[in-house]
């Protein structure tokens, strides 16, 4: 491993790598601490065309939550949201699956009117986080379109018609990054990802399957990770046994993995310099092939994310004076 | 001109061409009395693409007047609408010029994504007007794009940038109707026009250079009409040297036209066997190359609207009868 002489405190910049919800909420609170020396690197794996809407649900939650806009009830979509345009095209016959609020629609509908101006989806998105008062770096993981494919013992399944229309019923049999191979690093996550004023970089908890594997399957971002100056962290996803939220404790065992933290720690393996367990998982983290740190990684509240945020900070730092 | 037996009373079908708000109004008297026995064909020549959406303005007043649910205030848009989308598009930093509500936006997405999956316009505006409970055919006047562009002191303009973002400002020098050489009679207008219940074709008082001359411009429609075998009327939309609403006696006036009834029964001349004029024109009609019919043909209310209707088809049958 080369010296690290990674900057600290008031200069460093960090990289988060984040999915939807859980994601967000830990990049609120690094954002609340960081500001504009956050980057958030986002998955675009669940991107998809719907009523020729361009959508990027997790670059919608990531921007929504930073913003303070999000829906707290939900976690997707706008809060005080109305359903006028979902009414009207119930009326007239049109899909329904995949709910549209009215003012979220604005997003969607901007997005892919500068997107077929040949705006790349980088720029598009650093334009949507500036009008929504976003300082932190939103970034898409890449410019170029990639789509997780989710096998099932149902059939092959686009990422949406698994996660939202079947609600994540069937059974995962394997998951595959369409366009991954063909997808480039922007200029932008480039840039961050190789920073002099990089202090490190935090993996979102997630889900590693759904979330954070179609980031590390564009062509250089895992490399760029392993050959790193500065130390990569992960926040466990699953707690007690558990996800938070969604559907990664029920993949994991569909995919023949038990769902503990110690599957996590395998799963990324020699990607992380630490992984930070909660501390409802502390005594069961023995023998892990990573360096853990035990955390509160519950984020109920806006003072849960911060301190979870300043847990991960420290540790960074940490890991680099001790390298 | 050939011998007339058109078909009257309860079995005869009519045709009506029509732009936006006042065609709509005369069109919802005639499908008061018509029902399923009117056929609308509609000027798409303001038809424009925005926000990535196609937008169909004639043909969406033409609906919505005919459906109920039409904004009387605007005469554009729907009732009881709502604008949450507007607001959050200019959050993001959009275009604001074009205002889409938010129930109004489902019939452009829904139409937007219906033409992407390869319907013609024709059977999209039947969908629509389908769920929207119009029982009246309302047709495109054709499927093909045909684009109005008006030649101003201020340069040529799309239609809409003349009509909405210049609010009809720049002084009309010409007309041109981009598209329409290339464009083609719908089977279901050519059956309509041919079909052996016509009794009539009814010229709504709309913009007879913005609105109707899109229409005529559609090579085959004006040989339609010529042909006809039915009497072929229309309805004046100037009265007392002024239009009901919009630019029609500006533009007029532009064009070194005096804005009066006698220059439009000029413009129509022998395409029609009668126009019908306000009684508040009734005096001034001397010497006209057409043979007129008073009537009131300003329609506030409802029944403004089906007694200048049922004064159309009077006339139709009249002069069918006298033929």
């Amino acid at each position: 491993m080369t010296a690290r002489v990674a900057p600290s405190g008031k200069s460093a910049t960090y990289v988060a790598l984040s999915g939807g919800i859980g994601g967000a909420k830990l990049s609120l609170g690094l954002a609340r601490l960081l500001g504009e020396r956050l980057t958030v690197i986002v998955n675009t794996g669940d991107d998809f065309e719907h009523l020729g809407l361009a959508i990027s649900p997790d670059i919608d939650t990531t921007l929504y939550t930073l913003a303070g806009v999000a829906n707290p009830e939900t976690g997707w979509g706008r809060r005080d949201e109305t359903w006028r345009f979902m009414e009207a095209i119930a009326e007239l016959g049109g899909p329904t699956w995949f709910k549209l609020g009215d003012r979220d629609l604005a997003t969607h509908v901007e997005r892919t009117r500068r997107l077929k101006a040949g705006e790349p989806l980088t720029a598009v998105t650093l334009h949507l986080a500036e009008r929504l008062g976003v300082s932190a770096r939103v970034l898409p993981m890449s410019d170029e379109p990639v789509r997780t494919v989710v096998e099932t013992d149902a059939g092959a399944l686009a990422f949406q018609d698994y996660f939202v229309r079947e609600q994540c019923r069937p059974a995962v049999r394997a998951l595959s990054y369409e366009g991954a191979a063909a997808a480039r690093v922007s200029a932008e996550v480039k840039a961050r990802l190789s920073a002099s004023t990089l202090g490190g970089i935090i993996v979102c908890p997630s889900n590693p399957w759904l979330s954070i594997a179609p980031i590390l399957a564009v062509p250089g971002l895992r490399e760029a990770l392993k050959a790193r100056a500065v130390s990569v962290i992960a926040v466990t996803p699953i707690i007690g046994g558990k996800a938070v939220k969604g559907p990664t404790a029920k993949i994991m065992t569909e995919l023949g993995l038990s769902p503990d933290v110690a599957s996590i720690a395998r799963h990324y393996g020699a990607l992380l310099d630490a992984l930070v367990v909660d501390t409802l998982d502390a005594r069961t983290v023995t023998d892990l092939p990573v360096p853990t740190s035990i955390a509160n990684t519950i984020m109920h509240t806006e003072d849960d994310k911060v301190a979870l945020a300043r847990h991960c900070l420290a540790l960074c730092e940490r890991l680099a004076v001790r390298s």
